[in-house]
């Protein structure tokens, strides 16, 4: 009987996760994977949601897991998957995040500009590739869609990969938000490959359409839900000021060498030391921070670190028309005198933006149904879904945050 | 018409929480409660259970639903609690766990010694109820159990409390540990009250056995789980070297005020100036902390914190018998020679230690049957239960941790 | 202490029910009442979702649930109810489906011509009122809407009603299409009342599009699955045939009295034998005619029973447009042929039809969102809401069904 | 691309079923198996939990659903399973219960004396094997534990058997009694071979503890629930009384052949007549039965049947030590003397009986765990486990049913 190391780890949202090879060990021992235990997914929606607290780590297993599943039922339908390329789209979706940065999405223009995590994923896929001896050569051609069998690469990242189904499906779970929860399991049986691409069965399309409102639910309800925005605008603007701080070289604004590199000295050129800089960045960094210059002498830096400690965020509106300037202007006075703070600083106290999302995008990348006989649809040209014109918009909504 | 200010928050674990009193608003946004956000429930089990990452927040607000729910069905059987009395409860409940610090029970008596949690929390509260002019004052009587109505301090503090309803439900759940669920609203319906003591009615007998063998399980499945004693051990382990380097005086040991004063100053004397360090301190201090220190120049100081984030944690055993003394030298000598460390240094690196477990205790405060009779039996004592031998008696285990 | 007779029931989808007041109780214990548990809620579904056996009497105590949630909801929001308003909306929704023969909506105007379910459902309930000596006065006026708040007739039949909560909930549960989950307990936490009227708050609109979709999927994944809905067709097949053959006067195709009376007799005339044979019918009484009509002499009758229980069903077909004429003959013919019947009988093993569902009317009774300012707008009328065209319009599908 | 007919079924227990083989297919074809959709599962526990309604086919599916996975599980730890031994034990299991007649348990000894049911299968298995032209050889083989590898008998038939774990999972959900649910999961993933015997992994304990602890409160709390046994010992003795009646040849009596052949001619010998008459039988000619028997002129008989239908059933009481001949005697005056019946009549009308149930029984056979050293120790031997005398003493408790 062969003996192979073998372990499984519990999650509350799909049972058990097996670990079953080498390589698979491999990557999650890695410090960089490790890293991701100390950065949440849905980084300021805790504030809404107080369940909504599960790390990019538990993420990035889960959607292992889909991915596990995934190719054991196209398999099952008799699509050819070599033992090689199993375990390199397995490594692929267990890196696909590697180069977020503290509270993910929320801060990643404002802590690294100019580099987009997706560029420091594949930096440091090709470190960790280097210290495996080549051990993730395809996993790299995978993720970056250079392999002939493109169904591969869209499993990770497509309309339809298991990214997507795992983060609707975790952070409607954490969260509590039912209105999240997806189908995955049936969508996962409903996939199928022709021509190398990924396609879906005709008697799958209920499931898509669920999947796409449950999508468009969570980002209205949740990820853009105006608390949560507020919160993450708030941490936004804690670090554009601390960044303007930094140009007055004020050795008290100064936390962690890794921080103070991407908040005083980052220029947008991700070299070897900018790397190791990033790999020692995780959420307890920004923390920590925002609780040290809640004591710090700038008032405005002070303010908002204590409002945000204590959970007392910008007052927010959303509505589907952008706000009056007139309005706008009002409002920054009113926070000038209440605050007492430089009519320059008041962008700090009041500002206005805009939130998008489109449900369904047609451009980039398609959901095909493939019917019985043959022919394959675009999903937004299937009769009577619900998919056409209203999930294709973008919609756009537009907010004031507001300190009041 | 009257309109009450009302919110609802979701809550993964039961759904939606309502909170409909202006008191229980105010005792949420405080910022001793919202710290909470920062602490994390289940402290280093998350090494194992990745889910396991819920704060005590989510806790202390889950168990307040759960108290809102038996409050409804004892009235609903007619026990009498007034609008007054109702509140109080359930501030207490909110409130229970308020002078918990960072990582809860794992560091308590090492990062502050000679003070439990419990006597913090009472002081803070005493603090909350003078800045909320007395509102707190019968919630205080209750927790302390200086009322005349003990079924309300029994909900809780005692054996079937609302606390350890709301803790096993919920650290089941976000760990993926099906084992250690409960048949909570089950049990809430089965309570009742005579002589204004908490007691179970018959029909719940099956229900308690379930949550006192689940209880047990969760015990030893997963907080005492061998690796779990292994990280939490290991933070301990950190924490100790810091506070025996402060004794030399080494400014690189400090981190942050709150941090530096209990690791280097506190003698026991909580304070005002010693609580409200406590008030600022949280989950991230310590990780910037061990993040800090694992560049730290001590060879031991900086080779546990390196390991504790790269999750490369002791090796650890456990068996019912203790280790054998020789068998521990042995250790301790490998990892003296492996690390090249000092002798008196090697308890860092290799030690024993015991874990016990009681499932069920009938000195402290038993659980009542009340039969239909009116005779009222202690659970134990009931015709072919479980939980008279086994459940009974107190296991030991005994475990060595050893870095390799 | 007040002690009054309780009782909770598990149920699997909202874990207990607790029943409280003597009216109740006289309700669930009635005859009428409990012939309901011998009736599936699903008819034929369970031919394709197995789990889908659930009868109308968990429909009734689960509907009942959520109307105790409502109520509770609805006075915590200060909406009046007075005591015995809310015995009579509880009592009007356990009987809202007293009404129902075996098979439901499958056989509905099949076994009972003439006669809607609904007229029934108020006939027993005036008859209960007259066991009952008029304690179900109030409740027929809400059931049938002559009371002055509307609201509670709302609850029980309308756009949003219990009712349907239930039923989407109750059957995606039992037949584990999770496309059909709703969120029922935030729905609920949504409702309103201005004057007099049932209304969603603001923050429900998410949960109201949820739901609205979610129906869309159990009528076309489900309640008109194809295979569902041939099932159904051959249970109504059959019973044409035995009335057909009724008309024969043949001794040999009686089962029981009350099917008997209805396949043969009855006229429309619902009067009081009519409907004592009404309540001594249920499922049973189908399937035990069909096991008995299998060995019936008339050929098309044997052959539909044998098919029926072996599950050897019509195959069928479903698509946008009407069936070609051409085409519908061509499989006429083949039927005949094949089984060696005569033309006559052909509609027997060959016929199309057409089902047809809309999302949302608004004709009938419409979904009110009532804003913050005391706005009110039709659901169809929010911005960027899915319920739009698409929702609004009426689906048409055809099929085909075909012995084969 | 190798294209299998290939089905998924929704369960709403464990999401879906895939059926992949072609003997799969042609065995939930088969009448036999149809038949099952017509048999409930917990037969009268119904009346006391409403929702636990689901077929005995839906059992099938699912244990057949955890055979797949615990194939799966034991082949990726090295296990050798062919593809042959695979669909034998995947057929053994669906066929595992084909041979129980209407309301299974409940009725079993009384509808059809002498045989039991799984003598029946096994005369339906080899029918089958038949029409299947010797498909099913290894399959009875495994069936009847005559093939050289046990552990394959053992997955269909001992202590942890996929038969136990689907009942337990199946039945305390579809009852909604949490306390039986057990972690199904994680036993599969903990199961493993050593000598060609089932064993469990060390680690997989407290599983097995929770495991058993359920199963005993599901015994208690549900199959034993004394409500249930009095609905099932009323139908018993309506049964009962028929086949008095059937002495006199009272042509009244009779229902419909396959009914009357048992209640009125078996002797016991189950000859190919005999069984085509049990393939007929399903629960719908019981509740028939029942409803034509309650206009039957024997008043005992009647009696019986009206109530049953209105579910005014037998008050019961249990205890822990039998009940005193006196107080029986009592009680069965109390009986004649209310319903003017005969004296010999009066043990249909009051009656005592004995339910046991041991939860773990070493003798037959045993639930071993295999440690990491390769030593093998009955659960019942290990340290600190609930299983030991509590858990392995058969207990007895006594009821008495008395119509009032």
């Amino acid at each position: 009987m062969a003996i192979t190391k073998r372990k499984i780890i519990n999650d509350p949202v799909y049972g058990f996760i097996t670990i079953n090879h080498p390589l698979i060990f491999s990557i999650i021992e890695h410090p960089f994977f490790q890293r991701l235990r100390r950065i949440q997914q849905m980084a300021m929606a805790q504030l809404v949601y107080p369940g909504a607290v599960h790390t990019r780590l538990l993420h990035a297993l889960g959607a292992y897991h889909l991915m596990c599943m995934a190719v054991n039922e196209l398999r099952d339908k008799g699509v050819v998957i070599s033992a090689e390329e199993e375990i390199a789209v397995k490594s692929a979706i267990l890196l696909h995040d590697i180069g977020h940065g503290p509270y993910s999405h929320a801060l990643e223009h404002v802590l690294i500009p100019h580099t987009s995590h997706e560029e420091i994923s594949l930096q440091l896929m090709q470190q960790m590739n280097n210290d495996l001896n080549g051990q993730l050569n395809l996993t790299i051609q995978i993720f970056t869609n250079n392999y002939h069998k493109p169904f591969l690469h869209q499993l990770i990242s497509g309309q339809l990969d298991v990214d997507r189904m795992d983060y609707l499906s975790r952070d409607s779970f954490f969260s509590g938000v039912s209105e999240g929860v997806i189908g995955y399991d049936r969508i996962l049986k409903m996939l199928t490959v022709q021509n190398n691409c990924l396609m879906v069965e005709e008697k799958g399309i209920y499931s898509i359409e669920k999947f796409l409102v449950a999508r468009r639910q969570m980002y209205w309800q949740v990820y853009l839900h105006k608390t949560v925005v507020s919160a993450e605008k708030m941490m936004v603007k804690i670090l554009e000021r601390v960044r303007e701080l930094f140009q007055y070289t004020d050795e008290s604004i100064k936390t962690v060498p890794p921080l103070d590199f991407f908040l005083g000295e980052y220029t947008g050129l991700m070299d070897d030391q900018a790397l190791a800089h990033f790999c020692a960045l995780d959420d307890a960094d920004i923390i920590s921070g925002i609780k040290k210059w809640s004591y710090h002498p700038d008032p405005v830096l002070s303010l908002l670190c204590k409002r945000f400690l204590d959970r007392k965020l910008y007052k927010s509106r959303i509505q589907a028309e952008p706000f009056e300037e007139e309005f706008v202007q009002q409002k920054l006075t009113q926070a000038i005198q209440q605050f007492g703070i430089q009519p320059k600083e008041a962008h700090y106290l009041c500002f206005t933006g805009m939130a998008t999302n489109t449900t369904y995008q047609r451009k980039d990348e398609s959901i095909n149904i493939l019917y019985k006989d043959g022919t394959v649809k675009d999903i937004a040209e299937v009769d009577n879904t619900l998919i056409q014109q209203n999930l294709s918009a973008q919609i756009k909504k537009f907010y004031i945050c507001l300190l009041t």
